[in-house]
This record gives structure tokens, sequence and C-alpha cells, in this order.
């Protein structure tokens, strides 16, 4: 599996990746998900993949020569000409469906579903910032203010600080801080993702960073961040009081009559029923 | 959906339900998932339950008078009478294959797979506390020292803060605070899953328990952790430092010089390709 976030805030963008393939648990490698296209002050865009392997990484060729036609003679469109990330999101959206349309029946013939996900960042001259989650269909959505990120692959362990902390005002530097935490949470708890990591920053109307790591093991800072995030959540979890069963010196017992729902009734017969 | 989560300690057992049952998004009620089968100074045993409603209701009312039979002229086996937690999981697996002869053959048609996940712990007298993941198909899995904790349904969100808290020394108060987060977690990012909450604590070789209680959002102790573990959670985030980019006067920099991986190369022209 995988597990990629991106967040549009009005300060920027936030992509991360993680860099784990698996074919089963017992083969597992190293492939980066994320691809960066930057033409400087004209556009930048970044991909996330997850998903088949084999597909992503056919959508990401074919990505670079794709063409969009609107009419017989209107010029072609491509993600390197595109006057909107609408437009570059459509022409990802035919790759897609290029690749279904060569690959799919063979998958399927194999019982192998063709599943992809992607999430598609970036800004072009001439508009704001978008971001975009693109499906197997080649189908998308954009993301808005209330909902400011996207998350692909194995995205539920690391969604509630992410639900927790991001809004469309977070800083940038906060915000990559937010999304690492995520990650670490679900490095944590699932063995299908794994390091190293791509993080990527852009700042609004730049149409080009030099904020682009790799974080691996011995990145300093996400050592850091994956102990002091680790022990101090152990010190928050200590600090909040125990629940108290009896009547005892506490103003928030844990025991009190439930206005929606009584404790529940035991069984304590084989005759017994509960409805 | 749901979110079951049940923990064995050395201390104890505790046992965490919500009540949350959807048939798509539209058709949302409220059911209780948990059942408390008691007979005091003989047999303590709680059933949580996930998935297709209709199966596990079916599955708990036919765990009543559900009996297994060793040899032809051997006493039936009950979960009132069995001699250990393996043989009383072996009676509720014997329900579940029942319930999927009756019904399986019939949902399938209607497109519904046969889906239940079942969660079932508690003590005999002459053993020690056993706990056990019951699937569709009846087999089960036992908890061990390893693995002391199990989920049913909507389980990833709540995962990480188990997994950096629970082991078997665990105090069962403190397991029990556990798990309210953990649920308290898959409540923020998942609509699916809903209060009130059912919670039982079990300490070992007592044989039955007052610490039964329904939780609904008039719960002191369950606001207090609610916003407590929000905010604190927020506070740590925010303690934590952000990511410097450039060089500044920090000794934990974002930005080194990558052992395993080297910083992602930018695409910046239609010709170019990443392998």
């Amino acid at each position: 599996m995988t597990y990629c976030v991106a967040i549009k805030l009005n300060a920027g963008l936030v992509f991360l990746s993680d860099s784990r393939t698996n074919a089963g648990l017992d083969q597992i490698s190293t492939f980066r998900k994320m691809i960066v296209y930057e033409k400087p002050d004209d556009r930048f865009m970044v991909l996330l993949s997850a998903g088949n392997l084999s597909i992503s990484q056919s959508v990401r060729e074919i990505l670079q020569v794709e063409q969009l036609k609107e009419h017989e003679d209107s010029p072609p469109i491509t993600i390197w000409n595109a006057k909107s990330m609408f437009d570059a999101a459509r022409v990802l959206g035919a790759a897609v469906r290029h690749v279904h349309d060569r690959d799919a029946a063979s998958l399927k013939a194999a019982g192998v579903d063709f599943n992809v996900s992607l999430i598609f960042g970036g800004q072009i001259k001439g508009e704001g910032m978008r971001l975009f989650q693109v499906y197997s269909a080649g189908n998308f959505i954009e993301a808005t203010p209330e909902t400011p990120y996207f998350q692909v692959g194995e995205s539920k362990y690391g969604k509630p600080v992410l639900d927790r902390v991001i809004s469309p005002d977070t800083p940038l530097d906060e915000a990559a801080k937010c999304a690492l935490v995520s990650m670490d949470s679900t490095l944590k708890s699932n063995l299908s993702v794994g390091l190293p990591l791509d993080l990527v920053v852009y700042e609004v109307d730049q149409f080009q960073t030099d904020k682009v790591v790799c974080i691996d093991e011995h990145n300093p800072y996400f050592r850091m961040l994956h102990s002091s995030w680790g022990q101090k959540l152990r010190e928050v979890f200590d600090s909040i009081e125990h629940p108290q069963w009896k009547d005892g010196p506490t103003d928030i017992p844990l025991m009190v009559e439930s206005g929606r729902g009584k404790p529940l009734r035991k069984i304590t017969t084989p005759q017994e029923r509960l409805i």
C-alpha cells in the first residue's frame, strides 16, 4: 500500500508521500510516488499516486505525451500548455482512461482490479492554486475551503490529526508538520507504509519551489518529530484523569444515568432474550 | 459501520462499542452492539459485533440455543456449560455457520456479502481470561500478550493510540481510558460511528462486573476526555518545532543529504522521463 496526502492552504500547497510498495507481504519494495512538474514562472504541478504500481507508472509515462483535443482543428492540450489546472487534470484523467483501454481487460482476466488513485495539484500562471483527486475512471474532484486536503492509500490512521489541525488559514510550515505527524501515525500502525518520504512545499504564486526533501530514518527533524510526538502524546494521555467508577472525589463521573441509553442489561440464563 | 474494541490485560478485560448502524448514509439508526453474558461465580462473557446487522442479530439469537456435540452420545456444549472460552468460541462459530447456512445463498442472490465480525471474550471458572475474534466463516483467532487487543469495524482511525499505549501490564482504568480515546478519534473522523457507547470493564477472577456504563453526549467523563484530548493534542502539536527549510539556528534540520533517497528530480520539459 501507500500513504499520500496533499493540503491546499491560502499560503500554498503541501505534498507528502511514502515510498513502500507491496505485492503481498513477501514482496516489498521502494518506489517513489511523487512527481514534480515545474516550468519556472509558468506552472508548478505535483502528482501523487496510489494503487496498482503498473497502472500508476503507465499513467505517469503517458501523461508526458497525453493530448486532449476540444475540436477537430483546435490545438492539443497537454499538461505543459494547459491554461488551467482543471484542464491539466482533464489531461491526467485522459491518461488514466488510456491506460484503462490498454490494460483493464487483461487485468480483469487475471482477477486484478483496475485500481489507481491520484492526487494532482499545483498552480498555472493566470489562476490560483488548485488541488484534485483523480479516480480510476479518470473522473476527479477538487479540494475546497471546507475540505482542504486529499489522502490516497492508507488514509484512515492519519486522518484524525488532519481533521484537528488543518484549515485554509493554517501556515505552510505548520501544515507540513501536520502532514508529517499524520504520516508518523500511519507508519506506526501499518507495515505497508514505509520510509523514505518525499515532502514538497509550494508557496502561492511562486511557480517553483526549492522546498523538496527526501526524508529517511536518519533525518534529524523527522526523528525529533517522531520521538517528541510519541512521548508527548503519552504524557497527554497520562495527564488525563482515569475514569472513576465508584463515587469518589471527582466532578467528572463516568457512571451517570444516561439520557439516551440505559446501561446494558446482562443476560444471565440461556432462556433470556434481549429484545 | 461500527467501531468495537476489546483489550485483554493481566488485570482484566475492557470492552467498548459504539451504537451506530447505517444502511447507506440516509438510513442511520442506533443499535447496541454489545451483549454481556454473566453467571456469577461461574462465567462472564461479552460479545461485540460488527458487519451486517441482520446477521449479527441472528447470531446473537441463535447463540442462546446453539449446541455442539463432540460425539453422538456426548452431552451438548453450550455457551452456558462450556468448560473453556475456547469451547464457547466454537459454539459461537457454529452459530455463525448456522446463520450462514440459512441466509448466505439468499443474501448472495441479492448481491449482499455474508459479512459479520465478532469479538468474544471473558472468563470461565477453571481457566484464565481469553479473548477471541470470530470471522464470517466461523473460524477464530485468540489474543496473545504480543497482540492484546482486537478491533472490528472502522478500526484504523483509533489504532495508533492503542499501539502506543496498550501492553498486557497496562492497568484496567488506563486501558479503559485508552479505548475511549481510540473511540474519540474514530468519532472525530468517521460519521458512520456514533454515540452512545457501551463500556464494560471486567476484573480478573471476578466472574461478574458492575463496571457497565452507557456513555452518551452528556456523560461528564467522556465530555472531559473529548475536550481535553483535543485541546492537549493541539498543544503538543504546537509545542513541536516547525520544520526549518533554510539553514538557521536549529540542530534538527529538515533538509539534509539523505542516505537512502535523493531529493526528487523535477520534470521540467515534456521530453523528460524519470526512469
